[in-house]
C-alpha cells in the first residue's frame, strides 16, 4: 500500500555544461561571509577552484575555507569546520566537490551552532535539528551519493570505528546544486564505477522491500534501466556527455526521497558497507559492491516475487523461462555480470578486510528491519565471510 | 542529449488518508484573508466543504468565496475571481476541487494584480509574471491534470473560441497540495477514466519526442506502467485504495516538469484536444482520447524507434515478434485496447463535434514543433475527420 507521507524537495538544480553561470545569482541571495569547503587538490588542478573563487570575489563575498575534506569525512574534520564557521560568522557554506564534500557541508551546517557535541546529538542519538542551520549550496564534481538533493550526511568516527549517516529534513537540503556533467570527466575510472554502483545500490535499497507494487517501484525500475544503459557507455567512453549526464541526473533521483515515498526501505547493504568503511576507509561504492551479491542471494528466497520482477523488468529475463526462483536467480546473475563489466570490487579482501576484522565490522552494523529479512549478528558475520 | 535545464519544484505535498490534518499548519504561514475557490456542489455533498471551512475558522481566517468554478474555467470567471481577490485584499487562495479549480486558482493568483487584461497578457501573449502573485494551496479531489504540483493554468475564452494553457514558473506553483486518495472515490467513472487518460497523455506528450534515450524517458515508462496497472484495478473497483492512491501519485509526477527535463516535448494531442474543448466544452481527458489514436498512428512512421520502444517497454510486446513497424503497431493496438477497457470516448462525434466544426477547430489549434512531425493545418483537419 502507498502509505501516508509528506513530499517536499526544495533544492534548485542547475544542470548542464553552463550551469556554473547561475552561481553568482544564487550567492547574491545570502549574506557576505561564505565558507568554501572542498577536498584535495583536484578542483585546483581542473581550474574549477579558480572559477568559483572568481565568482565569489565578483559577488563581494568574504571567503574562509576548509580544504582537505576527506572521502569519508571524519568527526574531527567536522569540529574543525564548526570552529571555522563560528569564528567567521559564516552566512553560507559552499561545497565544491563530490558527495563527501556535500555531506560534510550539511554536517557543518547543522553542527556549527549546536550547543553540545554534534556527533552525540546528530549522529549517535539521531535527534532533530533545533539550532540555527547555515544554508548550503553545492557545485558537484562526482555523481553518486545524491547528497546534492537530499538531507543526508555521513560522518566517520575512527576512534569508535563508527560511520553513521543522518538523513536530515528538507530545511537542511542544499538550497541549490550546480550539476555540470563535464566536471565528472576527470574522475578516475575506479571512482566513477564506485559512484555508479552507489547510485544503483541506493535504488535497490529502496526497491527490495514491501510486497506492494506502488509507483515508486516502477520509477525505481526506470532509473535502474537508465543507469545500466548509461554506465555501459561510460565505462567504454568516460567522455560521452550523454552517458555522464544521465548518470549524474539518475544519481540525484536515486536518493532524493522520491522512490522511497509511501513504502518500506531496506538499507542493509549500506549499513554493512558503512561499517566496512569505518574499518578500512575504502571507497564507499566499493564497500557496497563487495558485499552485495552475498546479501541479495541470501535475501532472494525471502522476497522472491520482487526478485523475479527485478529480473524481468530490469534485466530483461524471459518470465516464461522457468520457475520463479530460476528467473529471479538469473536476474542476479545478470546484475553480477554487469558489476564485473564495470570493474567493481567484488570481495572484501581487495578492500583490505581480513578475517580477524569480521566480528568488529559486524558490531558496527546498525540493524535495519525494513527489508525482506532482518539479519542476526551471526548472519551478518556469515555474509561478511562469504564476501571475503 | 540531456540538454541544459533548471529543475525546482517547491510544492509541498501531503499524501494520504489523513492529509487534511496538515491544512491548519500550512494556512498559519499566510495572512488573514483567504479566498476559497471551488466548483459545483460536490464538495458540499461529500462533507469536505464543511471540514475545510471549519479548519479555516479555527485558524481565524477571514474567508471570501468564489464557488461555481466550471470544468473548463472561463475568462469571465477569471475576471470575477480577480475582483473578489482585490476587493477582499486576499492574502492566500485555497483551491478545493479538481484540476480545473487548481488551474483557476493559479490564474487568479497571477491575474488579480495584473494592471492590464490578464487574458491578453498571460494567455494570448504568454508573458512572464511581473506583478504581485497571491500564494495558492490546493485540496485535490480528482487525479488527472497534475495542476497540484506545477505552474500550469488553462483558461477558456468562449467568445474567441480559444482554450489556452500557460505554464507559469515555480513562483506560481501551489505552496502546498493535500492529496487524499479517498477524496477521489466519489468521482463518477466517466470523470475518473478521463482523468486517467489525461495523466497517460501527459506522459506520452513528453515521451514521444527526441531520438535520445535519456533518464526522463525511462521514468516516463515507469509512470506509464504503474498507471496502466493501477487503472485496470480502479475501473473494476473504484474504491481500491492502493490503485486510486497510485493513480493520484502518478498524476503529480506525470506533469510536474520532471519527465520533460533536458528533452523536447510534443503536446499536439493537447493542442488539438483543447481546441475541441473550446468548441464543445467536453471533458478534457475525453477530448484527448478521441483524437489520440488517429494522431499516434499518423506519427508512428516518423518516430518508429520510439514507438517500437514504447511497445516493448510499456506494453510488453515481444521485440523479436516481427519487423520494427509491426512491433510498434502492436504497441498502439494494445494501447487502444486499454483505452476501450477504461471506457474512454474514442471519437469526436460522441463529444458533440460535427463535420462543420472541423475547420474552426483546426483554426484554434496552436501548432507545436517538438514532436516527430509538425502537422500542417490540412493534416490537422484530416486527423479530426478520421477521429469523427
Amino acid at each position: 500500500m502507498l502509505g501516508n507521507f509528506t513530499y517536499c524537495n526544495p533544492t534548485r538544480l542547475y544542470f548542464g555544461e553552463d550551469a556554473l553561470e547561475n552561481l553568482g545569482a544564487e550567492l547574491a541571495k545570502y549574506g557576505k561571509n561564505v565558507l568554501l569547503v572542498y577536498g584535495g587538490g583536484s578542483i585546483k588542478k581542473s581550474g574549477l577552484y579558480g572559477q568559483v573563487t572568481a565568482i565569489l570575489a565578483d559577488c563581494g563575498k568574504e571567503v574562509c575555507e576548509v580544504p582537505g575534506v576527506m572521502p569519508n569525512p571524519t568527526v574531527d574534520k567536522l569540529y574543525e569546520g564548526c570552529r571555522t564557521a563560528r569564528e567567521n560568522r559564516v552566512d553560507f557554506i559552499l561545497a565544491v566537490g563530490g558527495g563527501s564534500v556535500c555531506d560534510y557541508a550539511k554536517a557543518v551546517s547543522v553542527s556549527a551552532w549546536c550547543e553540545e557535541d554534534p556527533w552525540d546529538k546528530y549522529f549517535l542519538r539521531m535527534e532533530d535539528v533545533d539550532n540555527r542551520i547555515i544554508p548550503v549550496g553545492c557545485v558537484l564534481t562526482m555523481a553518486g551519493t545524491g547528497s546534492e538533493m537530499n538531507g543526508g550526511s555521513v560522518i566517520t568516527n575512527h576512534a569508535s570505528r563508527l560511520k553513521i549517516g543522518h538523513v536530515f529534513g528538507d530545511n537542511v537540503f542544499p538550497k541549490f546544486s550546480i550539476l555540470n556533467p563535464k566536471l565528472t570527466y576527470t574522475l578516475p575510472k575506479y571512482q566513477m564505477a564506485a559512484g555508479i554502483y552507489d547510485i544503483f545500490n541506493h535504488i535497490t535499497e529502496q526497491y527490495f522491500s514491501g510486497t506492494d507494487d506502488n509507483t515508486s517501484d516502477y520509477l525505481a525500475e526506470g532509473l535502474m534501466k537508465s543507469l545500466i544503459h548509461s554506465s555501459r557507455i561510460a565505462v567504454q567512453n568516460p567522455q560521452d556527455y550523454e552517458a555522464r549526464s544521465n548518470i549524474m541526473w539518475t544519481a540525484a533521483w536515486a536518493l532524493n526521497t522520491l522512490i522511497a515515498q509511501g513504502k518500506r526501505t531496506d538499507w542493509m547493504v549500506h549499513m554493512i558497507g558503512q561499517s566496512v568503511g569505518a574499518y578500512t576507509d575504502a571507497t564507499h561504492g566499493m564497500t557496497l559492491s563487495a558485499v552485495s551479491m552475498a546479501y541479495y542471494r541470501a535475501l532472494l528466497p525471502h522476497g522472491l516475487d520482487k526478485f523475479r520482477r527485478f529480473a524481468v523488468n530490469v534485466w530483461g529475463v524471459d518470465p516464461a523461462g522457468g520457475p520463479a526462483v530460476e528467473v529471479a536467480a538469473e536476474g542476479l546473475k545478470r546484475m553480477e555480470a554487469w558489476m564485473r563489466e564495470l570493474g567493481l570490487v567484488m570481495n572484501l579482501r581487495e578492500l583490505g578486510v581480513t578475517e580477524d576484522m569480521l566480528e568488529g565490522i559486524a558490531d558496527g552494523v546498525f540493524p535495519m528491519d525494513g527489508g525482506y529479512k532482518a539479519l542476526s549478528r551471526e548472519e551478518i558475520v556469515q555474509l561478511l565471510r562469504e564476501s571475503l
